[in-house]
């Protein structure tokens, strides 16, 4: 008689093996899962990948603010994670999303990437359309 | 009699107001240019960001070797630059790349993001087919 054995043979992520640096963070790419559009980098401390993972809507460590920064909380444009990835040395991530409101960046555009820099040293701005008016969205206090 | 100006509208990339870091190095992204697939990501100081914009081939710094990284000096999977952009912050770096050999990743993966978090926290290989064998690119010595 043979013994059925129910085989567990995917390995669970573990977030005590990511590798933080110094300061406790790891850099985090958002992607535009429909487009392919690279949107922003931040960057994420334990926490704030805790509550990505928990709520599968981007959290990063606002690095300027010093403080947990939940993306669209005050501009409602908030990052909804379709799917995270984390890179072959456990020290970055990678996450497709559905930007609400279309732009990732604080001025307006889709992208934060949105200058080329060409061949010549020339900077061109290749952002299009700017999405919102950030003096609307980020009122002054 | 009206002057005739040659207006010089366009600004000109000036890499000495670019945003490192307390250890000189900035964030960069390599995305592959025809999928835009996010391939990477790694460190350039401003050699390595120097060397880029200039030989259009991708440089980075290794911090673990601690030294100036040719990517595919090794393995002659070198990083064309098609097209390079620095964000809103003036602190990051994106390349459209065409990723010679295919994998940019050193595992043999065409991305080093090939390990997915899926929902209920097991760990999913998304990285298909291995392009390289490892062993036989990066000859032990």
């Amino acid at each position: 008689m043979r013994l059925l054995v129910k085989r567990i043979s995917m390995e669970k992520f573990d977030i005590n093996k990511v590798k933080l640096d110094e300061k406790g963070l790891m850099a985090a790419i958002a992607q535009d899962e429909k487009t392919g559009d690279v949107l922003m980098i931040a960057w994420m401390n334990r926490e704030a990948l805790e509550k990505t993972l928990a709520t599968r809507k981007a959290h990063y460590w606002s690095r300027s603010r010093q403080k947990l920064w939940f993306k669209g909380e005050e501009s409602g444009n908030v990052q909804e994670v379709k799917n995270i990835y984390i890179d072959c040395d456990n020290d970055a991530i990678l996450m497709k999303v559905n930007q609400i409101g279309g732009a990732a960046c604080h001025t307006g555009y889709k992208s934060c990437f949105f200058t080329e820099i060409q061949k010549d040293g020339a900077l061109k701005n290749v952002g299009g359309e700017k999405l919102f008016d950030p003096e609307k969205v980020y009122k002054k206090k």
